[in-house]
């Protein structure tokens, strides 16, 4: 009893450190869980960042491709060129929020609710939304994956748009759009990145050589085989007539801005920024795609020029472009110098195979085939080189996988359109142009001579 | 009485901790404090980068409007439409960082120190600025609001010239450029962003369908009404006569860059990206922003081509670019299929108000006035449809003051240039072209037919 | 002893708390540890998101660059102008990942392993690194920084093909830019930025005036004067030929791309925004830069109007580059009245050397002499000016030893292509153009009236 009596005295030794002590535990909890959530909070910020930078750098590409498109176009068709790729572009957007985005990341939907389940339109998470409401607080705001995600679906479309030019009907090509961009590249998306199957069999496609722009190659193929060549284009002799492109510079500027938005779309692919080593994942992926268009630029010059003769400036701007689709499958891995080699095989094979589709009377007018379908397979099968996670069995089952899907969903389509509608230009509204027949309004009116 | 004895010797026990114990409430306070900083550093620097790329991003919808216009007007004109948009832009830079920037911002200003107590050039933070020295910790660096707001200045003069393209004499529109940047905008925008009365009485204009686009476009009617039409455009018989751009596929390039500018004028107008809530809110702007243009093209081309039989690619630009202006009072709020709508309705009232100009002769060169000053309008108008905190009333009252204090105001200093130097330029000239009678120098010398 | 009978109870009192304040303290420290590594993060992160963005805007000048020269050169050597754009550009990135980045930062290599030690390829940090593996925790990611620093190399090529436009043959252009972007510049730039000699000496050329701009500008004028001018520039009774630029309107792009790049390009020259003095200090330079080019550009206008009588948008265009050339070396510490003068004074330096060259038979096609040398001259020696640690002596000195050493070497490099392939178009295909003689292809097939 000595204690109890002692006790005031001793408790207010002991227990006023102590009181503070459970306080100080408290704060101390709370200090520790203030820099837990300050760095989730930073995380989440710097994962929409990059999708938000990403996400308008591969935004701008719509203009690029538009540009490339146009300026490889004769100024007959321009106009029209024009009109199709900013018409495609907002009808994906349209396609993709109403239907796509939902299908492409089903998330077990498809499974739980079968595949009409993952049919609904984009909702994004409500204004001024709180940390604990968040759709995923280790990820990123669904808006600026949605806007991230929407831009490579609209690529898709854009590359159709080039390799059909010239000849196809606005309206017939836009309805393929809007089921390319709604349907088709969603379904397939999500066996790779809605974790669908080819994810699960360990299919490695870092940014889409083979989702996006193989994708997009094969959906080409199928609508230039349906639709046939350019009127004129391949005589009876075998002869092929060249139909030169009509503003050099435009296209070279769409390149341009197409390597601009490649450091958003590979970039941007890493899906986080929040750490140290995720962002220095995204600076190699900037240096590797870099120097892969690099690589694939000097490679079809110097082999354009042992080839023609002389340096052709198409096969350097197509070139470019081969070796950033090369590059997109793993824009991680590589050193510089086999980013380098990578992109470089992509330039050769552009200038390989051009000429080679002209044999088959592949009539693509901007080389989109060559570019994002042969360079893409490349791109494809030369990721277990540098990624020791992928090996070529898996790489090949992908991207046939795709392949088949891709061309022959496509076909069906086409073929549907061309039965129901036509997809064709008359050969005489071809000769007289599409932007006098079909719009209406040149896109040079004052300087063509033709 | 134990107790007291061994107290000594306990209190060396007990001290010892307490001592340590406060040093350790200190350390903890200090990671508290620490934690509280980073936290303050981090949302300064979040808010201020988004000013930066918001600001790179709006700073290049300058060579957008350049491109619009350059590409819409005649070949004969387009080195003066060239020298008026980069001429424009600099000096709106220099008279808004002279008057405009402060006379904006006021915060108070002008009540304590009278209306010219906001006339001061805009200092920036010293180099290296310490936390404590920061104007706004809160907020952001001052430099990256400057650059921001300015370049939101910059656009309203941008919007002007292409309205009077063609006819108006260089100095006087940069007379009028100087004027609009440095004093009648900033006065009109203080009323909203900079603390004034249209602020207190809750008028909302998010990013500016109103005190940008349709200020711009205010300034532009009264332009074009002062001005006069173009020589030859409307007949006494009341034909109009149609002067096609002489570049469309330039003019095409010019509505991607403006789109893509888009993601940094509205989405930089969240103000914030240094927190969850924040950086979601940018990603639905983004998301927003993006499909009310997809809207608007989409509209206009559908419309266009019931309209006119065929589908107008002059109609699809301005009809995307009128979907932006449309969302800009209100890209937060909407949903994506809300967005989608308004921007449809902002193309709907282009194709419809465009042909409706020529009818009163006003001759607005690049659709200036439906595209901003129409599409604003409904803009304002709209945001009550899915902000409850917006009501029509008071949006009414803020578009109604906005127009008519920009148009009278525009339409002084309209009539004392042309009292005083005359503004347009005359019939003869028009007719060989402003490039060769202004300036000596041709755009295309060795294309044009004319 | 009596101690030892109630430590017992004190103890379990005593060491209850005095175990859990051991516990606490770790606790404690965990937190401050959890706060300065999460700091240590986001300095880390946000630095290297500096140079992504900075390098990703810096990377669009080899598209503003590549228009504004294509614009600038007659139509029948614009296929060879943009060939040579994305080539240099290319070679550029290989030169600078094999030999350029680390002869250019060899941080005591030079010293310790000779000269030749320093040549080695880039290697950039494995994937997902950790922040202990990291190569300096304090700066940014390898990746990033390599990316920055690569476009700026690249910049200086894009200066020199401006100037030798029309008569160069291509690969000894090309030769010379692996050897510009691989070895000269690399070692010159070493000096100031690879904490060389200059460096040391307290030179100061914050993001390039002398060691890029002006760099760029002595290597060109080393080749204009052994390439001699176009064929046709200067008769023999000194009249002077005026060969107008083909596309003023994709000059007038150019020069605005160049301009959105610029904010890259100095804003990134911070090298760091992870802290709030250096998101203000990125703020600041942001404002200059663009002010600097405002006051350039009008500059340029005024006093080509009053020179010339007439306003001349080459002129405008390339005053705003004399403007951005100008505050590169010291976009920080003006304020942004002496930020608009400095830029002035470049734009009056274009208005009164770019005829100036054409006396002494230089012919510098797109004015790149007068605005990347002379205003990065001025730029360097204006330093002093708003600078306190700047002294005009050792501004001088740094000036002239990169000038001596880029003329020289470029020099020598350009009269050994001479002699061994030659360098220079024979006249006959100077009158036909580059693009049919060397390319077989034409920028515009159907408008050159040519």
């Amino acid at each position: 009893m000595q204690l109890k009596k002692t006790l005031p005295l001793a408790a207010t030794v002991l227990l006023l450190p102590s009181l503070a002590m459970a306080q100080e535990a408290e704060v101390v909890a709370d200090a520790m869980e203030a820099v837990t959530a300050l760095n989730t909070e930073m995380v989440f910020i710097m994962n929409s960042l990059l999708f938000l930078v990403g996400g308008f750098l591969v935004f701008f590409m719509a203009a690029g491709f538009c540009m490339l498109e146009t300026g490889l176009v004769r100024s007959k068709n321009a106009t029209m060129q024009a009109t199709k790729n900013v018409a495609l572009f907002s009808l994906a957007a349209i396609a993709y929020f109403l239907v796509g985005f939902n299908l492409m990341y089903p998330l077990g939907d498809w499974v739980v609710e079968g595949w009409l389940g993952g049919i609904s339109p984009t909702v994004l998470e409500p204004v001024g939304v709180a940390l604990e409401d968040v759709d995923d607080i280790e990820y990123a705001s669904i808006g600026s994956d949605f806007i991230f995600q929407l831009m490579f679906c609209a690529a898709v479309a854009s590359i159709v748009s080039g390799a059909v030019a010239e000849r196809i009907k606005l309206w017939p090509f836009l309805i393929f759009v809007v089921i390319l961009t709604g349907i088709i590249y969603p379904i397939q998306a999500s066996w790779s990145w809605g974790e669908g199957f080819l994810d699960e069999m360990g299919f490695s496609d870092f940014a889409g050589s083979s989702i996006v722009h193989a994708a997009g190659g094969w959906a080409a193929l199928a609508g230039v085989i349906v639709l046939g060549a350019r009127y004129g284009k391949y005589g009876k002799d075998g002869k092929v007539t060249v139909m030169p492109g009509s503003n050099l510079p435009l296209a070279t500027l769409g390149m341009f801005i197409l390597w601009l938005g490649w450091f958003g779309f590979n970039g941007g692919s890493q899906l986080a920024m929040g750490t140290i080593s995720d962002v220095a994942d995204v600076s190699r992926i900037f240096a590797n795609t870099n120097t892969a268009a690099s690589g694939g630029a000097v490679a079809a010059l110097i082999l354009s020029t042992i080839v023609y003769k002389k340096p052709d400036l198409t096969m350097v701007l197509n070139g470019a472009l081969a070796g950033l689709v090369s590059i997109t499958a793993e824009p991680l891995t590589p050193s510089l110098g086999a980013a380098t080699l990578i992109g470089a095989v992509g330039g050769v094979i552009v200038v390989l195979t051009i000429p080679l589709l002209d044999k088959f009377k592949i009539d693509d007018v901007v080389g989109a085939i060559p570019v994002h379908l042969f360079a893409g397979l490349w791109g494809t099968m030369a990721v277990p080189l540098t990624n020791s996670d992928a090996n070529f069995v898996t790489q090949f089952v992908g991207m046939a996988a795709i392949g088949i899907f891709m061309f022959f969903a496509s076909l069906v389509v086409w073929l549907i359109l061309k039965a129901v509608m036509g997809i064709r230009i008359s050969d005489e509204d071809q000769v007289t142009g599409l932007d006098k027949t079909e719009m209406g309004m040149e896109a040079y009116p004052e300087f063509s001579n033709s």
